[in-house]
Parts: structure tokens; C-alpha cells; sequence
């Protein structure tokens, strides 16, 4: 039984014909037409009607940067995209003559990772997307965790910091603002900015521009040993277990599974995480500590996991 | 069909038969023999022994303060009793010869509000019980989140304030220091000690010695109008609101129910928990926000509770 | 005995003759030929020539925004001129043929204060100057504080938050990020942004931008009781009072003096300051508070506190 | 020229002769009758009699535990003494015939560093004396400083985490309770309660009694080179640094000196108190950093400090 997944980004829209093991066999990509719902629509749509030329599907599944109702039809609001309360489910379902379900990009991620990933063998698991933002999903017993909403697992935007670091969304110190590569960046420029000696070979290599300083490039020089570089990211590593341990006195998760771009940095990463985790659970002792291991889908985990919630 | 529930405290074994409308139809207790297993385990025989005598019941159920396994049947590890890694419910089934769950008190206690309670009408529900310290109970979609190993829902030790007040257990800034009846009494007397002019009348109600300031005093003349009172519990509420606010960034509840014994003093704890909690939610105008309601079960809750999870 | 004082902005040169009793008797400007050290020094001097041409004149005091050696003749740095480790008062001297003192430009607003202003009947003065940044000045037992390097008074990089908003300066959590103009316009567009009810008629009052919202504007909005905006700059006033707490246990000031302009918000600002100092102050009950008055001597104190301190 | 120099500490009484070199050339003790102001004055008079038998001195000095007027002649609270604003001077001088001054405790050995000791070469001095409490003494271009009335120096008390931990003056987050004794012990015992493996061995040299931790054993174990023992020191040292980067943003001290009985710990609570200074030190790159120091005076401080002040 075949199903397509649908991942909508801000640049790209990619679909693929996804079987039961979680395989894509066949992929397709439009560019994303952003400021027009029914141009996005319509670039969905077209690509749906390419793969299923060559392949019997039984629905649609769609990734979508935003929040979506728990109903899962529904996108209630999207941040780069032009979605305010909007049917998508309905109007694809009208375009493409197929079932279509539409779920949160994260989500569908996460959905991959323990459906065919990095947490087959769990049965409650939490994920971390680290990227650019710091996106969440929970699947608890089974079951995706969606909230009476469609806004649950924003772990981005749990407190981390009474009255810290001003967010986009309005709040103060928000977990985002801690652990995630805007977050990483911000920090190195502003070290940077002091003539912090540490990041001075950061500097250097961003051609002796600190506002040219990216994330790639830190993960890079972290890799390569230099001590300015690793610090960052183990900073960031150390908010993310912090984070994690607050998580996991409420969900308890057995295994958490780090996604997203700043994931690339590996141990550099993981190490400090799981080190601040057990620093910070509460009952450590007492308990079973989750297992921090990396994604394993990469760039097919939108595809895949949303095909996976359509069928 | 009946079921006995037992609420196993720490100074009193309460036990009931309930029926399938939560009521409880017959009561006994014991005092609880703390320091030994085998004791309370015969002080709960005896009593359901005596209950059987009575009614046709298919099971039992135990509310334990302490963290119980997921599979219901062991207590791993309580602060206040005398178990470690104890096969309670296999113990209770020889004993009784009826099938035994075990599960959490607070657990239990959230149960009851969302089967028959101030959840009725709710999918999912947080409760918070503010007690002397702090306890929480989730229920997601009808199932009572317990956790990959039965320490789900451990609100107390979710991270409210980086390096903050030292917790017992041994971490710093967890919730429960900043939202319970040990903070509120703590911060009565600290500033108390200071010789603030607010906290005067409620010192000259301890008899003048501030050491004698206790929760339901401070709650007295909280309803009394005292400004001093009243600033202390709407700090709890205020805390209490954060919390809820980063938890329902991760669950999304739709209520939230506020039990324990500093929830007596209403509207004057639950006004400003609301408050906070809207001020620091996360796409606030994008979403509903969750009802705050007292639980409605009061001490009946562990006994209900506990009885309808062994149907 | 008559002196000049030159207060050198960032777009303008304001030189002035100041009398003993700290009237500027004469006064000239000229606009900040910023990139330029040489232009900014004949500028100056040129001012200077303007003034001696009609009174006899003993020095010439500068007040200028940077770090300023301990000496008082050389900027160390300055974040908006063209300064780096620059002998400024020997080249004044040079070309003006008087002695030359240079003073940090909170340092000599403050100073007039002290000697004309709202703090003469004080020995221990502390002055922030609530601006678009925020800036100190301290006066202990008449003499202004300056510290072993020119450093002192930065009370603007004082830690308020721990791991709290990135600061310009490369740090986090610094108190200039709390209490001051950009602080406050932050945090009324952060609230703005998320559609906040309260904001609402700040919002409208800019035209329906957001992004137009500053703080003139949310001054007068205050001013006119608008909750919103008094909610705003009631919190920079109690971040406000928590520094001044915490600079008090230090310094035990007898008056703090509040200038800048966000200080035009008056009572607004200051009362919330007032609470929150005395809420926070240790030892409170056991000593005197300090008084919490706004600056008096407006846009002259750059001039009349540099003249002052030529003398 | 010789005087007296007195150290009231709360179980004795400290004197000596004091030469113009800082050196003690007769000494005497008594116990210290703590809750009878009279009792203790009288043994104050009775030490000064001994020593003044063999000795031409020109006065006494006294530094007491507690807030001492500005003028130097009033104990106005004492948290350990039997004193409220009690005219202390002037009985002793009634007692002894000898011109008295008082001083606070930490500032008479703030003095003595400044004079005799660890900050001989410096103008402006910071001494931070790290014992079971925090004291602080401020020495600015050859002045002790003492505010306007005499609470300057409070160290302690100036917010190190807003919200923290609650500390006996009644306020939350006091940097006392982060770094001294009381702090260091605190998480020792809250950390060994859990069963941190890091503090196995400490627990152990406790004789298997956790409540048994004391400083001095956190200490040696420390200079034995235990891990966990060592970082906690270490993170008393890190709050150490952090406080003084704040109290630097606003005073710019020269040279830091060290006291106190955590203080034995020597470069354990330097080396990382040094780091956190420096990197939470605004403008770092464009200052010379403030050295750290180890008090060299000991015991003998307060009675030296004291002693000098009396000339």
C-alpha cells in the first residue's frame, strides 16, 4: 500500500511515493510559491498528479511549517507561509480527488523517526529539531501527541530562562532562544563583537567578518578541534539538555531523538546535551536516563512521515 | 460493578468501595504503619477484607505517594514510605485474592477529576495539585500519561528558575519551590523576618511569633482582604500560571484543574494563575487558551481514582 | 571665575561659559563631524574661540560618550566617535591654549546634579540616566567615582538577568537590556507583535505599524492612562528599582537621581522604581530608603557638569 | 605611634597593639559574653587595660559583626550581637578614656589588605571575604568606603539570580547564597542526597553521613584532587567571578583580594573565579583585567584594619 508524502518548506515543495517500509520510490520537487495559498495548492497538486502517473496511491500526506488543527485539515496559522485558519485538507482533497491529511512539519518528522528511524524500538519518544528554530514531537504509547488544539510539542517556546532573551513570538527566554542555530550564531557574533580571543580563528575563517559567521561554518571548525567552536555548540548542547530534562519530568520519554541542521555537529553536540540531562533530571537514581541518539532520516523525514499519517 | 479504591497517605490508609458513577458506597480506614512493608500491606488486606465483606468488588486499586513502574504493579521508590523496587500489587493479590493496580497518587487523584469530576467534559487535561508540595496528573485523549517508566507527570521537578531555590530533590529552581504550600509558607516567614509592614497582621494572627505562620492561616486572611495574604498566594497563582504556560506549550490541555489544600483559597490563587498563564503562552491570540478550574473530588479523589483505574 | 563646558554628541557640539553658581551665562553649537577626530578637535576649538571671544574663561571641561582614562585627558574608546586610545585634552590644549579636562558624558551630567541640581543637599548621589541606553554616575563624599581605569558607573552592563537578553556589549543579561529606551520600545513591539489586547491603542496611536511604536510615543500614551503603556514603562521602572537595589547594598547612596529621557515619563517610572527598591533592598526596616527624585538640570547638565569639573 | 585594635567576633574577643608598620607586637583575648552589651563592653575595656599597661597607645579601634553608623561611633543592628542602635564609641571611650572608633568587621579587614597586606600597591580595592558568609569591604582612591549611612559594602545582599534562593535577609537570590560556605555545603548535601556518584568519595570521608559535609572536608578532599569536591568549589568560585564582573561594571577596582575561610581553597576557587570575571566583564579587550588575589593578613586582619583606623 502506497501513500504520498507531501513536505512543504519555505523554498521547496517535496513529495514522494512512500511504501510501507518507509522507502521512498519515487520523488518529485516545485518550488514554493509563498505569498498564494492557491498557488501552493496548485504546485502540490501538480506534483501529486506526477507521481501517481506511475504509482497507485491511497491518500496524501502533507508537511506543513505552521500550526494545524487537531483535526488535522486544518492550518490555524503559519509564520512563512500564507495560511491564516485555512481549509488545505479540503482543497487538496478537491485538486487531487485523493484522501488528504495534513500534519505539522516537526511532527511529521518525528513520525518518521519512530515509525522507520532513529526510535523504532521505543514506544514513548521525544524529538528535538534543532535547526534554524527549535521545532518538537512527542509520541507517546504510540500515539502522536497533537494537544486539544493542534499546538502541542512547542518545545520551543517552554520558559527556559525567566525574562531572558526576547523571542519572536512575544515571550521572554523561550527555550528557541537558548538551543537552536539562530541561537548558536547570535552568540558567536556577539562574542565575537568583544574580541573574544577564543573565537578568534571563527573569525578568520569567516574571512575576518564576524557578521559573515554561519552555522555550517562553526560546526565545521568545531569539527576540525578549535576550542572557540565547540564551546558554542556545547553551550547550545547544554541548553538542550537542560531543556530536555524539564521535558522528561512530565513525559518521561525513553529515548530522545536530535534532529534539525545543527545536529550535523554529532557528539560535539550530543555529549554536553546528555551530561546536562542527567545533571538536571530530577529522581537520577532512580530512573532509567532516555537515550540521546541522532536522527537518522535527514531531508526525507517530512516525505516519509507525513505519507506515513495518510495511510 | 464495584471496585475498592485505597489511598495509602502517610499517616492514614483511607479505602472505599465505588461504583461505576465514582460514588463511594461503603468506607473504612486505617492508620498507616509507615516504616514496614509487611504491616501496610495487612493494615490494606484488613481493610479491603473488611469492605468484601459487604460488597461484590472485581478488583482493587492503590494511590501511592511515590513512583510506580508503568506496569502498575511496583513502587520503585517512595520518599515517605518504606519501599524500594516493591512488588506491591503481586504482595496485595496474594493477600486479597482480587486483581490489584497500583498507581501514583497524584495520578490517581487526576484521574478521578477527569472521569467524574472537573474534566468531565475534557479529552485533555493537567491538573496541578498544590499541596504541600506540588503534584501533577495528565490525561491525553482519554489515557492517563504515566511515561516510559512510570514517571511521567513529575511537575515539581520541571526547571522554573535556573539556578533557583534547591529543591530536596537535589536539583535547583524546580517548580515546586516556587508553587506549593512549603513556598508559600517559606516566603511568609522570610519576609516576615524582615519586619514588612504587609505581612504585620498576618504575623500578629500567628500570635505574633512569625515561625507560627502556617498555609491555611495565610489562606484565612488572604479571604479576609489581608493585602499582605492576599500577595503571597497571587505570587503561588503567578508561578503556578508560568508553569502552565510552558507545560501547555509542550500538551496543549484544554483544562486545567487546580487541586491540593493551597487551592482552597480560590479565585484569589486561580485569578492570578490565569493571568500568568495567558501572559506567558506561547501564539496567545492563535489559540484558545484552557479553562483553570477547581477540582471538584476533594479528598475523595485518590480513593474514586484509584478504584475506577481497576475496572 | 568662568569656565567652558563642551558637551560632544553624537550629531551636535554644545559648548557653554558656566558661572560658579552653574549658570550657562553664554552658549554655542556646532554640528559632530562624527568620523573625523581632527574635525570633531577644530570644531571644538572654534566653539571654544567663540566664547573666550566675549569672557575670561579659567579651562575647558568636555564631557564626551566613551570610556575615559582615569587621567581625564585621554578617550579610551567610544562606541559612536572616532576615538581610540585618543589624547583628546592635549590636543584641545594645543589648539585652545587653556587646560583641558575630559569627563565620560554621564559622569559630567551627573556631576552637575550633584553641585547644581537635584542632589546638592546630598553627599552620596547615584544618578541613571534612563536614556535611549542607560548610563551611571556615582558621587561618594563629594567626589565623583571614576575607578582605576576611567570604568566606573557602567551601571548599564551590571548583570539583572543571568544567561538573560544579549547585550550589545557581548554579554547577557546586562541591565541596559531591562531598564531603557530600547528596552522599552522591544518590549512594546515584542507584545505588539503577538497581538496583545493591551497594546492595542499604542498600536493604533502609530499609525497601525508596529514597528513605528517608540518611546516618546508610548510616553504620552502612558500620560494620557492608557494601560497598555503604563504597564510598559512600569516595568522598566521596577527593573529600574531591582538595579538600584542591588547597586544600594554596595554603595548606600543617600538620593538617586533619575534623568534621561524616558525619565519624562515621571512618576510613571519612578513610583514602580520606588516599590521596587524597597522591595528589594536588604537591611530594609533597619536603614534609611534612598530617594528617588528626577534630574533637574536637563540638557545643560552635559555642559554645566563638564565646566564644573575645569575649575 | 600605637594603638589598639579590637575584633568582637561571637565567641571572642580579639586585641593588640598595633605599630605603624601593621604589625601586632602585644595581643590579648577574651571570651565574648554575647547577649549583655554591658558585659561585653566591659570585657573590651578590661583587654585594653591589660594591653595598654605596657603600651603608650593614642586610641582604640573596633570592628564588630554588623551595620555601623557612618559616623563610626553606633552599632546599629547586629545579626549575632545584643546590639540596636547602641552608642558604642562612646562607652568604651567612657570605660577606657581613649578616643574609640567602630568599624564593621569585613571593612576593618578590608583595611588591613589595603594597608598591610594584598593591596599595599593598589588605589581602588574590592575584597571580597568568602566565609560561611559572604563580606565585601570597597576601598576607593585610599577611602573605605561606607555609604551614607554606613551599609556600603553589603556584597552579600546585591541580586545574583532573581528569584533565587531565598536568603535570610528575605529577599530571593542574594549572592551570599551562591558563594560562601553556606552555600558550598548546602550543595554539597543536596547533591550527596541523590546519590551523585560525582560525591561518592566526599560522602565517605564524612564518615558515610552526608549531613555530615562540612567546608573544610569539601576542601581537603578538593586539594586531594577529588572531582566532585573540586567542582564544587569551583562552582562557588564561577559565582564569585560573576558577582565581581558586576560590582567591577560599577566600581573598577584594580586588584581583588580573596579572604575568608573558603578561601584556603586557594587557586581551586581562584583559577575559576578569575575565568567567569573575565568573561562576564563588560568592555573586556578594551580594560586591564582587575587582579585576584589571596588575603595575606588571616586572622590577624580585623584587629590590624581596626587599629589603623584608630590613628
Amino acid at each position: 500500500m502506497l501513500s504520498i508524502g507531501v513536505d512543504i518548506g519555505g523554498t521547496k515543495i517535496a513529495a514522494g511515493v512512500v511504501d510501507e517500509a518507509g522507502e521512498i520510490i519515487a520523488a518529485t520537487t516545485r518550488s514554493t510559491p509563498a505569498t498564494d495559498a492557491v498557488l501552493i495548492e496548485a504546485a502540490v497538486a501538480d506534483a501529486v498528479a506526477e507521481l501517481r502517473s506511475a504509482h497507485d496511491v491511497v491518500g496524501v500526506g502533507v508537511g506543513a511549517a505552521g500550526f494545524v488543527a487537531a483535526d488535522r485539515r486544518t492550518v490555524r496559522f503559519s509564520a512563512n507561509l500564507a495560511w491564516r485558519e485555512h481549509a488545505l485538507a479540503e482543497e487538496l482533497e478537491r485538486l487531487t480527488g485523493l484522501p488528504v491529511v495534513v500534519e505539522n512539519d516537526a511532527n511529521a518528522a518525528g513520525w518518521a523517526e519512530y515509525r522507520f528511524g532513529a526510535a523504532t524500538e521505543a514506544r514513548h519518544m521525544l524529538m528535538m529539531t534543532v535547526g534554524t528554530g527549535l521545532g518538537g514531537a512527542v509520541v507517546l504509547d504510540g500515539n502522536l501527541l497533537r494537544g486539544s488544539g493542534g499546538f502541542a510539542g512547542e518545545v520551543a517556546h517552554m520558559t527556559a530562562v525567566p525574562d531572558g532573551q526576547w523571542c519572536g513570538c512575544g515571550l521572554r527566554g523561550c527555550l528557541e532562544q537558548y538551543t537552536a542555530g539562530t541561537a548558536l550564531v547570535r552568540a558567536a557574533k556577539r562574542r565575537a563583537a568583544t574580541g573574544d580571543p577564543l573565537l578568534g580563528r571563527l573569525v578568520q575563517a569567516a574571512g575576518g567578518d564576524r557578521k559573515a559567521i554561519d552555522g555550517p561554518l562553526i560546526t565545521r571548525l568545531a569539527q576540525q578541534g578549535d576550542e572557540g567552536a565547540v564551546e558554542l555548540i556545547a553551550e547550545i548542547g547544554t541548553w538542550l539538555g537542560r531543556g530536555v530534562a524539564s521535558i522528561a519530568a512530565l513525559l518521561d520519554p525513553e529515548v530522545v531523538v536530535v534532529g534539525g541542521g545543527v545536529s550535523a555537529a554529532g557528539e560535539l553536540l550530543l555529549a554536553p546535551a546528555r551530561a546536562a540531562y542527567a545533571e538536571h533530571l530530577t529522581a537520577r537514581g532512580h530512573r532509567a536516563l532516555a537515550d540521546f541518539v541522532p536522527a537518522q532520516m535527514g531531508n526525507r523525514a517530512g516525505i516519509v512521515g507525513a505519507a506515513d499519517l495518510a495511510r
